[in-house]
């Protein structure tokens, strides 16, 4: 049976039918007055979800452009900047400052953990003489499933004076980040994540603090220009053609948001995550991340039981049940598989997920109490945890 | 009456009905083997459409995301660049290596006219030290419907020993393009042209001697990186999250174009700008861009008849007959209005835009005789011209 795939990956996520549906339809004029009026309403949402009063530019591009589109304006050669990393998409940082000339000074933690505020602040309180100009984080870590404590890493980077450049791929949405209150200085986001549709666009906004470090930068990015992304949003533009249909889809994303009230979006994606842990826990399998406080919303990545292999788990999901989980990347490959709650995802996902997974080890020969994880998950739903 | 709007601008263009149905399905996970399994037709089909033994690249951007792809993995700061100009897209180049910190030497010509390439073989011949490392030009300039003869310029450049970096956006599948036969070291395209995709996806490929120069680039980009797509193209993938929706349906595009076969494309795009040309001039209007051989086989640049304003036939065609013709950029603004034949276009679709065209321009008092338009396109089209 084909086309009932359930992508349980951390993105592409699934799609709800509406948004596919704006997106079938043929294309617009983008220089076109209807086209002015998708785009103001997409900009004005994205302000809400941003939880900002700064604009929020859009990006034709993977999630990566919108990380480019951070640093490549604010790097010169030389430059210092210091790159919290949980796993490869804090390394991502690393490598674009220093494809850009960039000093690159790394703090990395084990797979599954989160940077300790304390070794930010004694790092940060030995730079006396404020040589470290931009600190770059990861919110939620994608080929990990940690996420950072971004409230209280950006309050001491402001107290030190760099900029915090905060990578929300997976959070945005997912998690609260307060971009405003919590003086996030720079945020990225793609849309096949927690904005629930397909991929192709990816988000940044940054305030004023980055707008000054913006002007001094000597060769700040063609295509990923904030200026001229700047004063695109205020004419209701883009400065090139975009990716005219994801937009008219994402207008739609961004009403169901609203919809839910981005709080209980964030609260849905807390739950389901917990709800899930609780769950593979009930089934004997170990998590990477240990404490429920360091855990994404979004993403949980799993140990395979003893004896199990992760390909023959995620192949018996795909074969069986048409759901894909993701293998770890890199040295985490075949070591952990990992299950996205994110977007567009409701407790009977849940549910058959849960279901399907315990299927799947019993049919592989794990030993665990069989029902036992459908069970918690249905308890722990009803308990609203 | 909504949803029977066409799509006269050079971009986006019309799309098939089948393409739209591939890109209206749910997305797939981009690191799947159904996924590879498409990529790999894709790649293959699109080294048939660009004439070339060498990869292409695939990016998820707009076109100008491409013409940053050129230049930011080729020029080092102070590198001389010399920028042929026929309108604002070969400015662009001028801008994007100006962002790189290039310097720049532009040779323009007025609106509609194109690069002798005696101009081009005498600015290389006083060169004897070789400094200028790349030459960018335009092959149809969108912002003026006027076409270089690039088969000539790219040999004269080879023979100086510059690099020829061809912006081929509007005339990929358009007109002939042969990148290897012809000497052309990098050549950018982007979808929502002649691929009759919606736009979001844009093209690079690239020869030896171009790679060369990559090599010495100090700061290559770290999203268009050379290097990265052609380790992800040999492994049937792309180094970050594409725009998985737009690929599925480019792949279906690129099948209608083989089966079309891209000779016969490129001649189908040649006959409907000849035709159309024509019968503009059997209705008494002037053409911006005078000799045919200089015309572009995607757009076509019209003059407003003394006395009647461009806003006025743009919003005659829109509101009466839903056709959507292009105003000029910049300083041509309301001073020529820009129809593309480009993409998904049939015989049926040029007998419409002409009659509608007449039927507008009757309306606002242009004196000429009613009818003459469509007749020429009829006798025109008959004659195969």
């Amino acid at each position: 049976m084909n086309d009932k795939t359930f992508l349980m990956i951390p993105g592409p996520t699934p799609v709800p039918e509406s948004v596919m549906l704006e997106i079938a339809k043929h294309p617009i004029g983008h220089r076109s007055s209807e086209f002015s009026s998708i785009l103001k309403e997409v900009y004005e949402n994205l302000k809400y979800v941003f939880q900002t009063k700064n604009d929020v530019f859009m990006f034709t591009s993977s999630g990566t452009g919108a990380m480019c589109a951070a640093l490549e304006n604010l790097v010169n050669e030389g430059d210092n900047v210091l790159c919290l990393s949980l796993g490869n998409f804090g390394n991502r940082w690393a490598k674009i400052a220093e494809s850009r000339g960039a000093k690159v000074e790394k703090i990395e933690v084990e797979a599954g953990e989160v940077i300790e505020p304390d070794v930010l602040r004694k790092r940060l309180a030995e730079d006396k003489e404020k040589k470290i100009k931009i600190v770059t984080l990861t919110h939620s870590e994608t080929s990990t499933g940690a996420a950072n404590d971004i409230k209280t890493l950006c309050s001491i980077i402001r107290e030190h004076g760099a900029l915090s450049v905060v990578d929300g791929v997976t959070s945005v949405c997912a998690m609260p980040v307060k971009t405003d209150e919590w003086g996030i200085d720079v945020l990225v986001s793609g849309s096949q994540k927690g904005f629930m549709i397909p991929p192709g666009l990816a988000f940044l906004t940054a305030n004023e603090r980055a707008w000054k470090v913006y002007e001094e930068c000597r060769h700040p990015s063609f295509y990923f220009d904030w200026a001229a992304h700047k004063k695109a949003v205020q004419g209701d533009t883009t400065p090139f053609t975009p990716a005219v249909n994801l937009i008219v889809g994402l207008r739609e994303a961004l009403r169901m948001i609203k919809e839910e009230g981005i709080e209980n979006m964030n609260e849905r994606h807390r739950r389901h995550a917990m709800v899930l842990r609780k769950a593979l826990r009930a089934i004997n399998l170990e998590l990477l991340v240990k404490e429920d406080k360091n855990a994404s919303w979004a993403i949980t990545s799993i140990l395979p039981p003893e004896g199990i292999s992760v390909p023959d788990i995620r192949s018996g999901m795909k074969k069986n049940y048409d759901i894909v989980v993701a293998n770890g990347q890199n040295q985490l490959k075949d070591k952990i598989f990992r299950m996205g709650t994110l977007g567009f995802v409701s407790d009977r996902d849940l549910i058959m997920a849960v279901g399907s997974l315990e299927a799947v080890l019993n049919k592989l020969g794990h030993k665990f109490e069989l029902g036992a994880g459908v069970r918690t998950v249905i308890q722990a739903l009803g308990e609203e945890i």
